[in-house]
């Protein structure tokens, strides 16, 4: 039996801005495919150059997302496991640029300094999708160079506990803008469920992102995207976990920076733990010799560490009863169908 | 013309436990090899399961260093360049450990918390250096898996400036105990110059260690290492840098940690800036979209965190007029002929 | 002409767990007073030293507030202004407690550990309000202690911007939980406006707190509270600030510490600056040797640093025109004549 | 018997700028008096609003101390308690300045950012010492206003442990520059001994400081300073600790801000259990509910923060059976004889 697709592109007004607080824009089954639009992180308002975001756009307009898109059935304490088969971009360019007082080496509303704010600046990125290229140039030199496309999304996640709304530009436990570029086609995210219906939304598609995500955007692009949904009963996640053919991983959003780094190694120690059979301390020894540890980013209003273990050190043991293969699998068969 | 070649081998009064405050164990001329013994960071007093470092080891003769190497010719503001011939385990076993108060899951001196010690516990690495592998096996369990082999050295530095003698487990812009594992074969490491001679010293075998080292130990070993050495003039780097055939590296280390991350970040760009002769803001743009941001250790006296540029941005630029290909080919050469 | 007296104790299903999201339990005049009952943060529901927080406690009804209450005529961009003219504890004992993972010198949720939690404790304090004093009293020995009262509200805010929901807990831009002392009766509290009305709430009474709040909780109780409340047009401050006859001060609600340090420093020296139309640097000086910088809470979702300029420093000058001399004569009058 | 009185001006070439690696100035007895002087945190050498740091400074002989004094009989493990009987600004002006890449508002080193530093500025304070006050005039306008002297030492400190030799600007467990203004006349401070002697050093006076020295440095001049030096066997702190008439106090000296606080109130509950013979939870909720928590400072290489708890808490427990009353008294007793 084939899955159910289902298309989602919203009009202008349908985007949501924050995660928790919505009506679901779409209700899926468990097991459904879904081909989203979502816009860039500026609304689409940044064009050329000489659109400054601080002047084109309006806050709290920022970061808009496809959703939320309910999943019959999901209940607290649930797990929705989301694969992203295909993430392309929408058009043949993308944008970057610098924001005042946001990014890592800049004073910023936290790290609040004397300084005046750097110079707001805009890089459009011609792409080259069929070359699997884009092209960054200079604003200031002659310098430019081809880049290799790796699309990604920057937020993704479900309504938080509480019944907190919170700001998609704000990456916490129930995922958002944790800016990782793990999150690519061929990985499958996981996250604990708060509400009926969990509520998943996705946008703030990238081209590709550098880890840390250091001047606070990366190559910001619409993305037409098709992922698989599921739902696992119970077995919640403190934070989101990703999946993908060579690792497993896991993800802390927090400030300072070690905290998240310290959420993400716990829930990768307690997880390895559960994989194998291991005691605690056991899985500590495993994991500090064979984890890995990139930024996602060090920018936004909480910071997101991830921590990877590769299977190969897993063996035959499986996540999810080896949910992210049957995913991929499902995902496959729709691309050659289609 | 051949370089010329050296062995240090300290006897076991002959190690440091600290950078700067000690006469040169050697001195040598820039361009020249050098094979090295290093012992293990417990100064090979643990042995087995059974040996408690808090038992077997005094402090503070912890993290022996062998050094220091005094550059001939080095002068403050000047820069080292030691490149990572060979790194082989001096035995057929390795160890691991949790220790009382250290490691990022658990309470520090620094992050002081009401807690008891997490248990010691000891883990002892079977090595098989032909095969590539290294063992892990569980101590409350049967499990245990094969690692591949990845020999790289944690603490690696110079003299600090200001006459500071600084304890070998402490990373700062002098290097030190850097903990991340792009320390291995086949990178080259360069550091600030801030004492006559710079006085390098090396130590702190890894056979194989994650990003992060989260427990507090990598799997520890004694080394048989062969370095090149050798001087460029000016040009000191704020906090070490290293380069491999695919990256250019950074390294900032400090706490929290994304003043670990600013730091490394902050002169990764500068040094994108300098190779490309691009305006500052612009390769603040170009690192952000390309960087890696890998975490060295999150559980030293200061945290440590790692930039890495594709050399693929780089075109032809090179780092140091290509001192690390002439490096790696002048080691090449010697294991040849050796 | 007297100002308008209003009285606000919401019925158990009236509290709120949240800024934001709301619709108003009272509108009134700027230049009212109002009498308020706020419940203690565990709802009321922790009366025993048998009564452990984990069990009687249901997530997310914790930290209740009574509100949100809108002040005709304030828009985003203006000042709420509150002045607490007296806060009485409406019961004869209070309680404070350890919570499993929450509290400074305990692995929490955000710097997650390996540790199991500490113990749960209850302590349950007598009040003599006439003496003004209560009694701590240990649990594990006999040792007790009169301490003074002095009765502070831990949790005081206005609606979040951007149309966040943010649980009571967290103190942030718009107020909050920050749990400082300075909170108490004799003190004008400052709040930028971001949506209609404002929607200030009040909760989390305190007979007494340390500066830290380090295990957690101060010393709990519900509230009966009288409040003066008046609008500013404009000058909304960038983080809540407070004033009494001694000080002005600023606060400033992020993680790390440091920036919450800077948050409220960076404030404290801009309004200095207008203040004494000081240029900026000449008011960074002189904030720098004149300053207090007290910690409000170290345990929170956010910590608070609060920034203190004694008035002498002024000299003439008045914040808000005098307006705390304004609302604290009001406040004092109504006392007299109720 | 009266005290030993011993007299420690330096010449120019005698201060020291680190703790540890130098042999002693003087060596006294336990029980002794010391009239010293210390040099400001120039070196002497900023003495106009002309004399920029950078310039006139050099690198790294900044922050003189004087010192080190031996005390007899000290061992590694006891504590040297030291009671500030009287601090007098030896000239009537006193300087402070911004400096570059120096500050909590500012781009430094660590926290690594693309700014340019911010402008380096003087002030000159004029001393009233007998009025008690000095001056402060705005460099950019003609606002000025007296401020009440408030003299103490922001440099105050032991050789530290491991052999380390540590710049003085440095704070940590052997004290350094805590830069916190409780460090003055009528208080006792306590320090950890590690290396025979002790070897105690003290400077950077400051004729007042706000708490953070949100600037980087508070009003500096050099001192005439009286202390009274003993000797506790055994009974080492973990970190500095303070005693005068209201209060005993903990420090703790780190980065983030939050570990600092941690240390200092990890200190102050075990403090506070042993002097009243709480189980630690016990005294966890006691000093929760009474204790300060003011920061040192957030500029130093390492952050200070202070843990304060009323002796009225403690009843007629003394710390150190009453030493500081002791050291009082005999400094008191020498002013009068004097």
């Amino acid at each position: 039996m084939s899955p159910e697709v289902y298309s989602l592109k919203p009009t202008p007004d349908q985007y949501a801005y924050a995660f928790g607080g919505r009506e679901p824009l779409l209700t899926v089954e468990p097991g459904s495919i879904i081909d989203l639009a979502t816009e860039d992180c500026f609304a689409g308002n940044v064009r050329s150059v000489d659109d400054l975001p601080s002047q084109v756009c309006t806050f709290p307009f920022l970061n808009p997302v496809t959703g939320p898109i309910a999943v019959r059935g999901a209940e607290p304490g649930d797990t929705i496991a989301v694969h992203f088969v295909e993430i392309v971009p929408a058009r043949d360019w993308a944008v970057s640029t610098t924001f005042p007082h946001f990014g890592a080496l800049t004073t910023t509303h936290a790290t609040a300094m004397l300084h005046p704010a750097l110079e707001e600046r805009v890089w459009l990125y011609e792409l080259d999708v069929a070359a699997g290229t884009c092209r960054f140039q200079a604003r200031k030199s002659d310098f430019s160079v081809e880049l290799p496309l790796d699309p990604m999304h920057g937020t993704v996640g479900v309504a938080p506990a509480a019944n907190e709304v919170i700001m998609s530009i704000t990456p916490a436990a129930h995922g958002g803008n944790m800016d990782t570029p793990e999150m690519r086609a061929g990985s499958t995210a996981y996250f604990g469920v708060n509400v009926e219906g969990g509520m998943l939304s996705i946008g703030d598609g990238h081209v590709r992102q550098g880890e840390g995500e250091v001047c606070g955007t990366a190559v910001e692009a619409a993305m037409r995207t098709t992922v698989v949904i599921d739902l696992v009963k119970g077995q919640a996640p403190p934070s989101p976990r990703l999946e993908n053919d060579e690792f497993v991983m896991t993800t802390g959003s927090a400030r300072p920076l070690e905290d998240a780094f310290r959420m993400s190694q716990h829930d990768l120690v307690g997880w390895t733990a559960q994989l194998l059979g291991l005691e605690e301390l056991d899985a500590y020894q495993l994991v500090s010799q064979t984890g890995l540890a990139p930024a996602g980013n060090v920018v936004d209003t909480n910071y997101t560490m991830v921590g990877k273990l590769p299977k190969s050190v897993l063996g035959a043991s499986q996540a999810y009863d080896g949910l992210h293969a049957r995913l991929r699998d499902l995902g496959a068969e729709y691309l050659t169908r289609r």
